[in-house]
């Protein structure tokens, strides 16, 4: 480490630690993706973890509450506030399990269901948009790499 | 889209739009190794915002709060409050800049600079441990491509 401030006191971001750092370009990169679609979410009259919500539920519909809060990274007390508005709003519908009434399964109403295939298709278009700003290989890998470190995390914790 | 709601509900994480969407993969692998690596800047008894804020000044001691805030992804308003908390932990100083008495820059106390440091070099460990888990190219890959998507982000938005 220099000792100089005036060499300390960089002027670019592209010197030192924290802008080359994992956990910052993570954050940073998923921080702003995530404010450019969220405002067009925004902007259709859906809150964010509601959009979270559809999307889990446009690939599992029937999901449980329980199951739902892990896929959609909202914590469970939240999420089951977040449904009852939804069940309110007329996109999605609770029901008891068949087998142990006790354990909730959310199911898409018509309108919900068209809601989120509208949505998976706009999140679908910018993502493609996001991944063509890649160098060829980079756009085929860094879904695989996150999706690695994701797995690797998840075993660590258990 | 199958009309079947059994083919809907898919038991595993790996089907569907969600898992392989990449701002559900930059969000969780976010989320995942930050919570591994903020678990281990609060047992050291500093907590998640400081140490972010320490991180920025070991790369640029005596940056402007207006700067830092950019830099620490934290918003501006609270970013004040946490660095009147840093000194008076006796971590920071605060000094109105030579030239503009209103400009408040912010330097790291010896104190803090030892703290900075250890944490810096625990970061550097831990992304080490992260990294090793991808493949060799991704690996050297992965960092770029976050950067680029930052870099296109942020000239979206301006």
């Amino acid at each position: 480490m220099d000792g100089q401030p005036e060499a300390r006191l960089r002027e670019t971001a592209q010197d030192g630690f924290v802008p080359n750092y994992l956990l910052y370009l993570l954050a940073a990169a998923s921080e702003a993706a995530s404010a450019q679609f969220h405002a067009h979410v925004r902007a259709q009259g859906v809150r964010v973890p509601e959009w979270r919500v559809l999307a889990c539920l446009a690939d599992r519909d029937g999901e449980m509450v329980t199951r739902l809060a892990g896929y959609a990274l909202i914590e469970q007390s939240r999420l089951t506030k977040i449904i009852a508005q939804m069940d309110a709003k007329g996109w999605v519908t609770r029901r008891g399990d068949a087998r142990d009434r006790r354990r909730v399964r959310v199911y898409l109403s018509a309108e919900g269901r068209a809601l989120a295939e509208r949505l998976v298709a706009d999140a679908r278009t910018h993502e493609a948009a996001l991944l063509a700003k890649l160098e060829g290989g980079d756009a085929a890998r860094i879904k695989q790499a996150l999706a690695t470190l994701i797995s690797e995390l998840g075993a660590a914790q258990e």
